[in-house]
């Protein structure tokens, strides 16, 4: 069974979007992740940080879904990392009402003995000198690394976020910061700068509209699964990186043939995750219905030619 | 050989974009969707007005592409309709600086007795007015019509307009528009308000993200094809509705499989257009050109599922 590591925050969010509002839930990049790359049967471990606020309810939504919780620290006397935010009525704009780091500001991740070996890292959002850490503590040369990360790092820690990009077979972004980090608008242009940076693969997510995988000379797009409701899109981005880099631990496979395939599966788990509110979408999940929906997803994107 | 209708403006465009500005170029949608629709080897018919300001040469750009000009009406001591409007830097939005209806604010459009039994009827932007008049006019019950149209018409003749997509078989319209005239925010759930209204398929063009059909209960997404320099959009919506059309019409086969190719078809002749400014990137294409970039298209969009 492969093993995949999960760097990132473990949360309280409280979410308003135009279907209503629901306080402190279970948040953060890596619960999202987890959830998410947990559809597939893997030796999956989360390495994160909470406070005593964060009691075993949660610790247990992790459990039931195989996820080893051992590597997440929980600091007594302190307060687990809060982010609240509000959705515009089209979905398409987010305030951050408030960002309470709290526990988070002294992370120090410490990868366990057992996921030193891992098959895939998943540095998910959060501090470049953290993702930088963990990426050292590997002992496993063949570890394949899948970065997240987001334009607030470029903004304000450059230098540090580059040294990560060298580093990593895959950085995941959005088109925005696509744009940002290589300063170029074209998205083909924009990828072949990053290139230059270091790593192999890069995916674009372009959120209501799909992503894009850029690897070599191949390009890949895969629309996202329309959905007629969405809920609240908070962690659509998270759970597409956690189908991703759960698919390509299952197979342990890296070529862009396969690769294609596991972006497939990230859009399509991000389309459950955005349905209900929170990690919600994620939880009741189980094959059949995943099938179901790529049996639909497969017609959509079935060309005729 | 298939007869297409093609009804909609033809035009001077002043462009200004972030590459250049050009002056008075051959524009308006009818220019676009006849010069992406000769692509196909069609009988093609253009049916508009112009002034006496439009010139042999203009005429001549669609007669050097086969296209029938004869229902181009040129009326002495008037002007041809004039658009100006500017970019900006990241081609996302544009200012409309001039709209000078000139000559068409008295359009009355004729439908030439050799075009009355047209296999493929096109209704480009345009009054919806004019458009259900050309419906009328024609005598093939078979006909199969393709409505384009855009917000002005929902905001300023809706009732008009509505009469329309009730006798068209299919409709393409931006996102935005789409969501507007269904009241809808989800694409899916706009889709199922417009079958109601009248139409059997639905095309929705999302610019640089591709477009999405609908038919009945199936469903089918195409990216744009990714251009490294997009120099100009204008009329990059009645391109493809141009090549969309103008592959049906070569094919005469109106099936959900076949439309798929028409859509695809569609986007690609659409990433020539913008490539350069105004209809330039039409002008020097033949079947090579297009069908190695139709090669390149496949492969993106070709899933490893």
């Amino acid at each position: 069974m492969s093993k995949i590591l999960i760097l990132g925050t473990v949360a309280f969010d409280t979410i308003e979007t135009p279907h209503g509002k629901e306080e402190r839930v279970l948040g953060g990049s890596a619960s999202y992740i987890g959830l998410s790359a947990s559809q597939f049967d893997l030796k999956t471990s989360i390495l994160s940080i909470v406070g005593d606020d964060f009691n075993s309810s949660f610790f247990n939504t992790f459990k039931s879904k195989n996820i080893d919780v051992t590597s997440i620290q929980r600091v007594i006397g302190e307060k687990t990392f809060f982010w609240s935010g509000r959705y515009s009525s089209n979905m398409n704009e987010r305030e951050t009402i408030s960002t309470e780091l709290n526990v988070l500001a002294n992370f120090d991740p410490q990868v366990p003995k057992s996921f030193k070996n891992a098959d895939i890292l998943v540095l998910g959002n959060l501090a470049p000198s953290n993702q930088l850490s963990v990426i050292k503590q590997l002992t496993s040369p063949t570890a394949f690394v899948v970065l997240d990360t987001m334009n607030f790092w470029m903004d304000n820690c450059l230098d540090d976020l580059l040294q990560v990009i060298k580093n990593v077979d895959v950085i995941t972004i959005n088109d925005e910061e696509a744009r940002q980090l290589s300063g170029e608008t074209s998205l083909s242009l924009a990828a072949k700068k990053i290139f230059t940076m270091g790593p192999s693969n890069i995916v674009i997510k372009k959120g209501e509209h799909g992503a894009l995988l850029f690897s070599g000379n191949n390009r890949f797009f895969v629309p996202a699964f329309p959905i007629e409701r969405v809920f609240d899109p908070t962690g659509a981005g998270d759970t597409f990186l956690g189908g991703f880099a759960g698919y390509l631990a299952k197979t342990k496979n890296y070529s862009f043939q396969n690769m294609k395939k596991a972006v497939i599966y990230g859009c399509l788990l991000a389309s459950f995750s955005v349905e209900k509110f929170g990690t919600k979408g994620l939880l009741n999940l189980d094959k059949v219905v995943i099938n179901k929906r790529m049996q639909l997803f497969k017609r959509l994107i079935k060309d005729g030619m």
